[in-house]
C-alpha cells in the first residue's frame, strides 16, 4: 500500500499513527510517499489525474483502487481492530468526533498553524484569519474539554480513531497560538495518547516552517 | 426518539429524508423539535446543558442518549439498511464522500445560501466571503461532476448515506447562487435522487428568507 502525505500535516500523521499501531511498518508494509501540499505538490497535473481531490492523505492500494480523506482511510484501516469500536452506537459517537474535528476543529486550529508556519510574516491571511481561528478554535477545545472531564476516551470505551483524528491537531496547537493551560483534561489526554503502544510522534516541521513558527510567537 | 432540527437547514433536511425513506414516519415514529438556529435557539442555556456543541441537526432516542453531528446520525440511522454499504470499501468510500461534503463543499455551497437567504442585505458577510464560497463551492461541484460522469451514485453501487450528505445542500445551490447549468452529471444525479422511494422535498423556507433569497439574485 502507498501513503501520499505532507509529514508535516496532523491529517497525514493521523494514518502513520494508526498503521503503526496497528502494527504495520513503515517501508515494510506500507510505502510513504512525500508530498509537500505546502509547495504545491498536490496540484500537479500528474497528481490530479490521479487523485482528482489534489490534496493529502490519500492512499492507493496494490490494486490500483484509492481511498481520499483522512478520517476515512482510519475507519477503512480500524476495520476490524479494536480501534473502530464493534457497538453501532459506539462507533455512531466515534464518527461524530471525526466529523467535528473536521468541521468545528481542523478549520481554525489547524489552520491557525498553517498560518503562522506556512505563510510568510507579511501574509494577509495573518491578519485576517488568525482571530477567527482563534476563537473558533478554543470554543473546539471547548467542547473537547467538557468530554474528557468525564470521558477517559473519544473512541467509546477505549482509545481509538476518534482520538487520533482530534489529537494530530490539538497535540501541536501550541504552533498555532493555542495555550493548553486552559484545559487540564485535554492536557492528561494528550499525555494518554502519547502512553498508547507504538505510539510515534509527528515529525518537527523543516527548518523554514520552524522558523515562522517561532517567529510567530 | 426526537430529532432536534430547523426545516430549512440541509444538515437537519438529511436526517428527515433518511428516515422517510427508512419507513419511519414523522410523528409517528420521530417526533421533529423545530429549532431555529438562525434565531439564536440552539445557543440557550437550556439547550447548551442538553446538546453543548450549540447545533442542529440532533438526536435524543427515548432513553436519552444524544448524538450530534449529521453524517454521524445518518450512519447510525442506515445502519444494517441498504443505505449504507456492508461491504468496509464501500462504506469507507461513502465515508470519504461524506467527510468531503461537510469540509469541502458545506461550508462554502450551504454557506453561500445561508449568508444570501438568512443575513441582511447590508450585511458585511455578503461582501467579505461570498466570492470565496464561489470559487470552493464550484470546485467542490466540479469534483462531484468528474465522480458522477462514471459512477451513478457515491454511496457504492446504490443511492445511500453519501448521496443523501450530498443531496441535501447541492439541490438548493441556486439559493447559494450557483448554476449547476455547466454540471449535467450533477443534474442527472439530483434527479434520480428526487426519485427514489419516499423520497421527500426540503420544505421551501419561511417569508422573510425567500424574500432576501429573491432579492440577492
Amino acid at each position: 500500500m502507498d501513503v501520499y502525505g505532507f509529514s508535516s500535516s496532523g491529517n497525514c500523521h493521523k494514518v502513520r499513527l494508526l498503521l503503526e499501531q496497528l502494527g504495520r511498518r513503515f517501508d515494510r508494509d506500507y510505502r510513504w510517499i512525500e508530498t509537500d501540499s505546502s509547495r504545491g505538490q498536490t496540484r500537479t497535473p500528474q497528481y490530479l489525474a490521479k487523485f482528482p481531490n489534489g490534496r493529502v492523505p490519500v492512499i492507493e492500494l496494490d490494486d490500483g483502487r484509492t481511498l481520499a480523506e483522512s478520517n476515512a482511510i482510519l475507519c477503512w484501516l480500524a476495520e476490524g481492530s479494536p480501534f473502530l469500536p464493534g457497538d453501532a452506537w459506539d462507533r455512531a459517537q466515534a464518527l461524530g468526533w471525526m466529523f467535528f474535528e473536521q468541521y468545528s476543529h481542523e478549520p481554525y486550529v489547524a489552520v491557525a498553524r498553517f498560518i503562522r508556519g506556512w505563510t510568510p510574516m507579511d501574509s494577509p491571511r495573518r491578519g485576517a484569519e488568525l482571530a477567527r481561528c482563534l476563537e473558533r478554535g478554543h470554543a473546539a477545545l471547548a467542547l473537547m474539554e467538557r468530554h474528557l472531564s468525564v470521558h477517559p476516551w473519544f473512541t467509546g470505551a477505549g482509545y481509538g480513531v476518534a482520538d487520533i483524528a482530534l489529537f494530530a491537531y490539538t497535540d501541536v496547537a501550541a504552533d498555532g497560538g493555542f495555550d493548553l493551560a486552559a484545559y487540564p483534561a485535554v492536557h492528561a489526554w494528550l499525555a494518554r495518547v502519547r502512553a498508547t503502544p507504538s505510539f510515534v510522534s509527528m515529525p518537527e516541521p523543516a527548518a523554514e516552517a520552524a522558523a515562522l513558527l517561532a517567529s510567530s510567537n
